[in-house]
């Protein structure tokens, strides 16, 4: 008899969105004439540059014609886009990581999730709080998290890591000897960052405790300060203790388009095996590379014109980010993020839940946010606001807010 | 310390197609001038076709405007393509398959492979020998494999089930109790079928043990035969004991492309648990969706002229199928598949080992084949030839091989 992996079964409901979306229908079919702003969902809006463009038309037209086809290409992703990242990524800012490190993939969803794999079920899982639920979804299908632990929100085996107000939203090394440690910087979803002290701290731990971190630095364009790591590989020791997660979705407008990529360094190694190796692996046997199209669009924003057309829609979305923050501050609230992130945290009015803000937010101004509490225990008291509107809209819902009556 | 997953480090070294390319490398080094023809990699050569790639420019340039760009899709696939796959692919055939039994994706190997993450450890696995590396492979990093024996070249937990000339590819119930059965029909490498009786004894075994079938239909755009099932839903009993992959890698040339999708259907339970809803929270949670751009050219498929165009890249390569087919057994070979698929399986002559046919063929024919060996221990005294090649070349690789002195 076949037998299903029974961790599967211990998932509690991913209500977060659907919650959500469900609150959301219900307000509008009351009121068909509300005009309602999203600022829920993390998601782009922005077309993609024009460079990406012609280069995706390009691509296909290759495709158009036997000579210059493309049909399965590396598992590992095209030289052409491998030696852009390296050149552009890293090297341009002083990090030697060479082309064999990088793995194009379909985006860091799959390979946060797919990056388990190498990994023996009896690891500790250490995670911050609140975070982004791939990490511990992921971990607790592997069988890595224990029991779900409804009255506590949390599970028996992970390592929760409260990133707060109160720490500065710098999670403290944990009492608990950690194997793996998930890091995100800038954060989703506090849009704070792990400046260059606080970022070695963590390395440093790996590297004494025989650790790996799985950095996911997928909001790395959104870095506007000094001092502010754009790549854990920035500090030194980190090819011997740490993963590093990117992606084209937020960099580029990617969430539709889906790539992404890994590095691995080769230096990177536990129980005498390389973790390159095993992830090289991994991706040539169940994986069969990110589109050929897909790549062309990707690398064409390392070009000279890609690259200013990308900064151009990341200032449109700074901008709001700049609009979100100063609106909710000038409004009386307590925000955090932002400055290094499209995402706003804003802590709710004193004795309200995230729940109830948001419900609040949504009858009283028609803006859709997201209840910090989706996002893990420590999350409670706080909102999501995100930055991927519409300029417009986003200096509306400001004005909404400014008028609220608390 | 973070331990990584043991069993990497049982997996042999893929020397497949490395030492292929190694070969084949030397020979051309000593032969700068040798016309080398590729029968080789079961990779498509023939331009996408004009509907397909008419569809990807339109979604390139629905990306270029906020109106119509389009970002984070549903995971499971857009219901435009997952809607044309129900219609086309199953109803067309008689076979009830609702859309949210579909599963869109970026390839069949990635699906092949992370199907494994449904289930327990301890599951008995069955392929058929030869057999497609990945399934095995992948059922030995999850450790379900047991311990690689260098001399059998086999896995001691795997239950391997010979499919050979001697009973007719269609392999024998095992022996041995399986849970998860791998079928691939037609067959990569054996290029043979199985008839709806032969399934239907499969699928018979299967709800008798509750075991589930891991059904490959890559290649079932190639069946010309009557009375041969394209879909193992077309076998009554099916829905409760089998997943189904399907790819437009062959379908419609989109191995550079990707795109691919699962049939998993609700009413496949095991444990209690759905694996229609296991399926799902996988792909939800380690999944974003394939690349809207390559859902929207796979969709054009489905329209009449795409219909047309495809069947005319099709028709292209079974008539290298029978070209190869009717060429080696002018020759006097012995060969079976190429009827129902793009493979050829062609017997080594008498007292000849598969990897001294390859070498044999490579040097006096200049022709790059992969020797039966590289697929299982029951491929030594084959090699297989693939039907994607060029037309031209493909007359020209049976014209040397008519002249060949063996």
């Amino acid at each position: 008899m076949a037998k299903v992996n029974e961790n599967y079964a211990k998932l509690p409901g991913s209500y977060l969105f659907t919650e959500i979306a469900h609150r959301t229908a219900r307000y509008m079919e009351e009121h068909p004439d509300a005009k309602m702003i999203k600022m829920g969902i993390g998601d782009v809006t922005r077309p993609l540059v024009p460079a990406v463009l012609e280069a995706m038309h390009d691509a296909v037209n290759d495709m158009s014609t036997s000579e210059n086809f493309h049909g399965y290409g590396p598992e590992q992703g095209y030289d052409f886009l491998r030696n852009a990242i390296v050149e552009n990524d890293f090297a341009a800012r002083g990090v030697d990581i060479a082309a064999d490190e990088i793995f194009v993939s379909d985006g860091a969803k799959s390979d946060c999730g797919n990056i388990g794999d190498l990994f023996d079920v009896d690891n500790v899982v250490a995670v911050c709080d609140p975070v982004y639920p791939v990490y511990v979804d992921t971990n607790a299908m592997a069988g890595r998290a224990g029991d779900y632990d409804e009255a506590a929100q949390n599970w028996t085996n992970i390592v929760y890591m409260p990133t707060t107000a109160e720490n500065g939203f710098c999670p403290a090394l944990p009492e608990r000897d950690a194997d793996i440690i998930y890091l995100c910087s800038p954060s989703n979803p506090t849009g704070t960052v792990l400046n260059f002290d606080q970022l070695k701290v963590w390395v440093d731990y790996a590297n004494e405790h025989d650790a790996i971190i799985l950095f996911d630095a997928a909001y790395e364009r959104f870095i506007t300060e000094e001092n502010v790591p754009h790549s854990i590989f920035e500090v030194p020791g980190a090819k011997t203790c740490a993963i590093e997660f990117r992606s084209f979705s937020k960099t580029a407008g990617f969430t539709g388009a889906r790539c992404g990529y890994t590095v691995v360094p080769k230096d990177l190694v536990r129980d005498g095996q390389s973790l390159n190796a095993m992830w090289n692996r991994r991706q040539t046997t169940k994986f069969n590379g990110a589109s050929y199209i897909i790549q062309r669009g990707a690398a064409a924003i390392y070009t000279p014109e890609g690259k200013q057309q990308i900064e151009d829609t990341l200032d449109y979305y700074r901008a709001n980010a700049r609009v979100i923050k100063e609106g909710l501050e000038a409004a009386g609230f307590t925000v955090f993020g932002a400055v290094n992130s499209p995402y706003v945290w804003c802590k709710t009015p004193e004795g309200m839940g995230s729940w109830e803000f948001f419900d609040l937010l949504l009858t009283k101004a028609n803006i859709i946010t997201t209840p910090g509490a989706g996002f893990g225990p420590s999350g409670e008291g706080y909102i999501r606001l995100t930055a991927f509107g519409d300029a417009e809209a986003t200096k509306e819902a400001m004005q909404r807010i400014a008028q609220l009556e608390l």
